[in-house]
């Protein structure tokens, strides 16, 4: 994941473009991305799709000609949707184009304009504060035209036609944590979950922020309703804890597998409600749609120093962190894949374990072991109501625990599946 | 309202007769408030309304015809209700009628008798200690006749016939905090919304405790569904921390306003569950009404060390925590006033807040102001189930900038109100 | 109940034969339990009865014919259910069939084989050490044949149908918390229960472990119904302190009541959720039946050093804790029995308790006597939804504070009981 962040990063992404193109034609190489184009003006919701954002160079030039800001340096260097520029300005007028934060002097800051026509260029305090009074030369060899708006989707066929969702913003340029460590992750967890046969179907969507969300929703209302769980993957390689935002509903089964997992990481981690900030859980949870759509994070955007500066590079990142973080949606995975209703076939007292070799024969001094007592757990609370998942909360057990009891119970005829849930639902 | 403290202070009130009258006329020279008298005799639900008591003088002398106690000096000395007397009695036969307070020997204490024929006195301990041995002359010159319960109401009607209701014990003597600081706010809060168009009407009761309330609500049986909301105003001037104690329905919307009010104040405070005890909410909350009354103090009557002893004067009240308890009723009728429930008539996604100049359209680096964090909260939760306060409960963010953001929404045309509540209801 | 205890102690009880039968016939001297024969063979659930277990003599003998382990020292050296044996074995052979503590090294562990043939002896590490090279006699001079499973019984009827069970396991040794302790405080509460006017009929169980809790759930399936609350006596003389494990349910009546009692107790004590792990709570508590038991311990099986072990043993257990257990029980069954709703007669505003003597008639200074708040709260919440357990909790009061102002109500004609409940519901 580490090696495909560095391979991304170089790239000038933005909300549509050639960036994007190239950026999902990589991620193609490990998985079968499909490439969705969508017209500029296209109507989506209450938004349009705008016009197609390339750049082919960008820089400011001083009176020797000295390209001294020039986007090949960083992509961070122009603001995102600048508009073409052909200009020679004193320092004062090119001043009010210009983004530094003087309590970080020497990073460079991230900015966009997209849905305002205008233009600018970033750049580290110390540079800004080294361009000497005079004459500067501002060349942007930019274009907005129709065009398209493209992103990737991928999707995974399973059992029952409800669909988990896993959504990944693209559009920031080299930014790793946010988000090419989503990118990554959410391209290797497809290629993981592509190899399985699964419950669940799983759709994977690579877009640009808030307006590729928008666009996906608009294009897909009839099929909205499918989406039983879902994650937005950002922020995923720093080193900080994880955070899980939950859902606007706020328990719903995908709330509670989250939080189950980790709570059992045995790593400090927090959990917030839902708020109509962050990123594309803002779409699908605007009150129209209520997706059960959370977001497992480590450290959220805003909240480390690097967030939006050209300190969230490859060294930000950590292939460990990474790891860590795809163990944890796989873990995630599995309890939505096995969470089921069962019902206990001998509902009256426990039955008799030992006979079929599930318990201990000799009883008396000595503790029951782990496995013995998820098996009790599973029986009690096999009553038609309660999930594994359920159970593993008011017992305390891990997931895979309970869950192996239950299928060593089944294994035994003291287990049924209860009806199966094949419509969406949380 | 400390200068209407002071005025009221030398009075001696009761719960009928000329002080309770004299006080609520004092009290017309700011609001246009109505007297009510209601015949002694009159049978107020499991009550009687009594005779009327008034007293034109009171005192203890002692042989040499010295008054050693004499109701000029303070109200306090004479239980309320007292029987008339004239009498000349040994000490030790005086003694079963007086009243001190050993472990605090400098305070009057306050004492009433309203509802079994007697009669007594109050003093310090310092002067009881101080009566010599021999006879005194006993002089209660009080009348307990045929009749009226005398209280006070105002009407300020709203848009709506659902009422606030504003509740005040008006029965004590000179006791500042309980309840004179009360009857001051309650004066000067009808003063100030008197010149205000309201939502909902208002109706303040200036009453005897207990009875009073038993009284108007005897009277109204008809008008008592109508209140949406009320408090019961007392011990308002201390300079204690504000106390909440909640209606007996315990989550109603008075509940959560004034929660709400307290948790933004930055200041230490208390909330606690209604009890049975305490001023009228007592009545008002009886379970044949159950209103969603509650009372807002500072420090609860009984919980100060001053209570019902002539250490509550005026120097006990202040005019800071009297304006500071005034401010916080008003904030909270603010959140009564404008809590509505909106629906975002653009639920899915998010609408396009920049090109109606709602949203600043430079992203990237940097925070979001809350006013704009506002208009998310708002748009998300308006699905026609959320109330402003539930908004501003789940943000964390104060009523005022929810609010704010609901009427900018509904200008730009993102928002409108649901279906009005005209019934009462909380 | 210490006495009961050493009565009981040295006989060789198991989950069948005559060690039962003539324990249960020691608690025939206090109370008249009905002893119930059930035939080895007999289905009971998923389980049969198992065949009955007597032994005569059971030793381990040296090369001198020295009994070194002899049954006749402690019940607990012989594996509880061991099948006869009569054999001379090497030490290395002999050692696969002993069982000890290596951590303990003075203990006697207790150990049981029911449901698999084995034989096996228990013994401190110290002995097992102390056994020299050689070949040994092992005699086991018992019987595993067709007979009967015996439990002992007492139905005391009351005043309705519905039933408190109180459910006791005999089958182990000579062990005092776990379990003589539940026997003797069963007894002695079933004794004192004997002799009252019950509204609740009351069902006492003295019965080997999970086979006789079995047994009688399985007989007894048109009767189970009828049991509204109950609690398995377990490890109640040791000096811990309480806990208390809920009902599957987890808010039943008898899980509030315990509470109740445990919280006003003013001692420290736990309460922990259902688990379905510990003694016959798990057969009740299964989920074909939910029944309404928890568990009123001291400390729970398993978490006191001593537990089955030969220090479990008649100084571990203490007449003073076996009396605060016994106090507990009952009153847990007084807010049972005296848990009633009533409705307020004059629900509209306080009805005025002084001209019926029922408060103090002088007002003022003074704080009110807690008899007169609680009747306060009894009017308050007496609106037929509350019951009186309700009502102590909401106050904070004692139960027994609450039932006796309900009383004094009733009596003055301000409070009617509502509609009886007679069908069993919790």
């Amino acid at each position: 994941m580490h090696r495909l962040i560095v391979d991304l990063y170089p790239i000038c992404r933005s909300i549509t473009g050639d960036g994007m193109r190239s950026s999902l034609r990589m991620l193609q190489s490990h998985v079968p991305l499909a490439l969705r184009e969508v017209p500029s003006g296209t109507q989506v919701l209450d938004w349009t799709v705008p016009p197609e954002w390339n750049v082919r160079e960008a820089f400011i030039a001083n009176d020797r000609k000295e390209r001294v800001i020039d986007l090949r340096n960083s992509t961070l260097h122009l603001v995102s949707y600048s508009e073409p520029v052909r200009a020679r300005l004193p320092l004062a007028e090119l001043g009010t184009h210009l983004h530094s934060i003087p309590e970080k002097p020497d990073l460079i800051p991230y900015r966009t304009s997209y849905y305002r026509r205008d233009w600018g260029f970033c750049l580290s305090q110390k540079q800004r504060e080294s361009l000497a009074d005079g004459e500067y030369e501002v060349v942007i060899d930019s274009s907005l035209e129709p065009g398209h708006l493209t992103y990737g989707e991928l999707f995974l066929p399973g059992d029952i036609p409800d669909e988990v969702l896993l959504s990944v913003h693209c559009c920031h340029p080299s930014l790793c944590n946010d988000n090419l460590s989503g990118m990554a992750l959410g391209t290797f967890l497809a290629a993981h979950l592509g190899g399985l046969r699964l419950r669940y179907s799983y759709r994977f969507l690579f877009l640009p922020g808030a307006i590729g969300a928008l666009t996906w929703l608009a294009l897909n209302e009839d099929r909205v309703h499918r989406i039983h769980a879902g994650l937005v993957a950002a922020c995923v390689g720093d080193p900080g804890p994880f955070t899980y935002k939950r859902t606007r509903r706020g328990t719903a089964e995908i709330d509670r597998a989250v939080e189950h997992v980790l709570k059992h990481s045995g790593k400090p981690h927090a959990v917030r409600d839902f708020s109509p900030t962050g990123y594309d859980e803002r779409q699908y949870c605007s009150p129209g749609y209520d997706l059960p759509v959370g977001s497992l994070m480590r450290t959220p955007a805003g909240e480390f120093p690097e967030y939006h500066t050209s300190a969230d590079n490859t060294d930000f990142v950590r292939a460990g962190a990474l790891e860590e973080s795809l163990a944890a949606y796989l873990r995630t995975i599995e309890v939505l894949e096995h969470n089921r209703v069962f019902v206990n076939l001998n509902p009256r007292g426990e039955p008799q374990l030992g006979r079929r070799g599930l318990y201990s024969s000799t009883g008396g001094y000595g503790s029951t072991p782990e496995e013995q007592t998820a098996l009790l757990w599973v029986l009690n609370f096999s009553d038609g109501k309660h999930t594994l998942l359920d159970i593993a909360e008011r017992s305390g057990m891990r997931f895979g625990l309970i869950r192996a009891a239950a299928a060593r119970l089944q294994d035994a005829g003291l287990l049924r599946e209860a009806a199966p849930q094949t419509a969406a639902n949380s």
